[in-house]
């Protein structure tokens, strides 16, 4: 694919607001592919703004969200959940007609929420969506135009979307290399609650509860490759990870108790010595992981 | 370092007993170093015993262990610490007097407790150690020369242990690329309670419990990088893992409960919806960690 094709972009004006890793990737893999014409970012931080601008990952800084929206094609909410209701409220008024909004949150009953309660008349132009490149670092300087290749997209379309504004984003996630697939937002926040936002909680508790040891020093001293890779997601963003803790409550809530009580039971296995249950438990384990990275890598291979 | 020095070889004769990743890693480091002479493998897998030979880490399978230290300068257990009475037991009454025997288990207070009962007159040239060099693969199959290169090995020499036996240790895993540490057993079951066998808990107990679901297919389906570094080590030995949670039993309990406080604690902060102590948690958690990754990176870049 040409990076000057023939046949206009795909999105002619593109605003990124907060460019992130998420957002800079999302800028950085459409102008790869030749599919956005102009990309304004705008944010909070002027220093990652710049970082992003001489990068390249975006075309121009704009200081006003509402003003850069006002002639866009395509508006993406990069930023945590957590800011997304100003950000709904301050651009709605300004969007034109066929403008679409998408989001890249990491959940997505509460972000539908805000759009009902802030993008008012322009709730059918929104399409909440997830890209599910988990990666613990962030900031602009970290995108890359291959972020997403190969990896799922959940698109949330609902019964008010626009059909025209969810073809959009299906395409243009799709030219970002994802793999689009349609959820429900309810279901889609009680998989995630199992299959991520639970296992950051998990390190992020295991890590913080080491530190705070009078012997954390020696600890970490003898912590070796399994350690590293079992709390490599604790060095997650702090912000994004409290608002989706927050925005997901209820259902992370109910990972958290289900966990306690497998642990309360693996705790009963020890504490009984029975190693032949404890062995099963683990067995079980390993038998299920092994046959879902055997099924990952053969997705991968065959992309 | 020659494969063939003039001087003779650290070790005449090695024999192997429980030839996986860590006694054939073992095995082919010294080789590589030519610091063995003729290399002894036993075990219970004889089609691993075989790949063992065919890949060259021993020279020959020998069918009882007590007739293979007959005539031996270094035994290397490297079975599971299950297994390890009954071999100390077959061994010890055929050990030649400057035979040093060692061990690579994953728990300690349990291998000295085992040697003091079973290695009667021999339990001076018992030197208990654990090489950490984690990896979720088992078997001579994955075994390889650099496998300890850099990491550390932790070294229990007790008061009645021989002297010379603890410098042979020693002088082999350095010869390995092993750093080695020196530590009681005590303080070593509880340091890897805390930072290795609590974590091996916790993974294991996370895909167990998602296996365990209706939907655990469609889980699945959705989880991406994150939790396949969460859950590497629960595609660990079944086996090895259920000895080391029964024979470090009492300080993985602590571990267990002390965890489960802290996951207490964050579901109070969750149910509270405190946003400013979640996210003063995930910080610090993230703080330490990324001290003590680059900590890590820079020991390695020195090494």
């Amino acid at each position: 694919m040409s990076t000057q094709p023939s046949a206009p972009p795909l999105i002619g004006k593109l605003v990124i607001i907060g460019v992130g890793l998420i957002g800079g990737s999302f800028a950085a893999a459409l102008r790869e592919a030749g599919q956005v014409g102009r990309i304004v970012g705008v944010g909070r931080n002027q220093d990652n703004l710049q970082t992003a601008l001489d990068m390249g990952l975006i075309d121009s800084i704009a200081l006003q969200a509402a003003d850069a929206v006002r002639d866009a094609d395509f508006v993406l909410l990069g930023m945590p959940v957590g800011q997304m209701p100003g950000v709904m409220a301050a651009i709605a008024p300004h969007l034109p007609d066929h403008c679409v909004v998408s989001d890249a949150g990491s959940t997505k009953s509460d972000v539908l929420a805000h759009a009902r309660v802030h993008m008012g008349a322009r709730l059918g132009q929104f399409v909440p969506a997830h890209p599910i490149a988990g990666a613990e670092h962030s900031g602009a300087a970290a995108a890359r135009a291959d972020l997403y290749r190969g990896k799922t997209i959940v698109v949330c379309a609902q019964a008010e979307t626009q059909a025209a504004a969810v073809d959009l984003v299906n395409q243009a996630w799709s030219f970002c290399g994802g793999v689009v697939q349609n959820m429900d937002v309810a279901t889609h926040d009680r998989v995630f609650a199992a299959v991520s936002h639970l296992p950051h909680v998990l390190a992020f508790a295991l890590v913080d509860d080491i530190a705070g040891r009078s012997n954390a020093s020696q600890l970490f001293g003898f912590a070796a490759s399994g350690f590293r890779d079992f709390t490599r997601i604790a060095s997650s963003h702090p912000e994004m990870w409290r608002d989706i803790c927050l925005a997901n409550r209820e259902a992370v809530l109910f990972e958290l108790d289900a966990y306690q009580q497998q642990l309360q039971r693996l705790r009963g296995l020890l504490e009984a010595e029975d190693g032949d249950a404890l062995e099963a438990v683990f067995l079980r384990a390993r038998t299920a992981r092994d046959q879902w990275i055997a099924e990952r890598e053969a997705r991968s291979r065959a992309e």
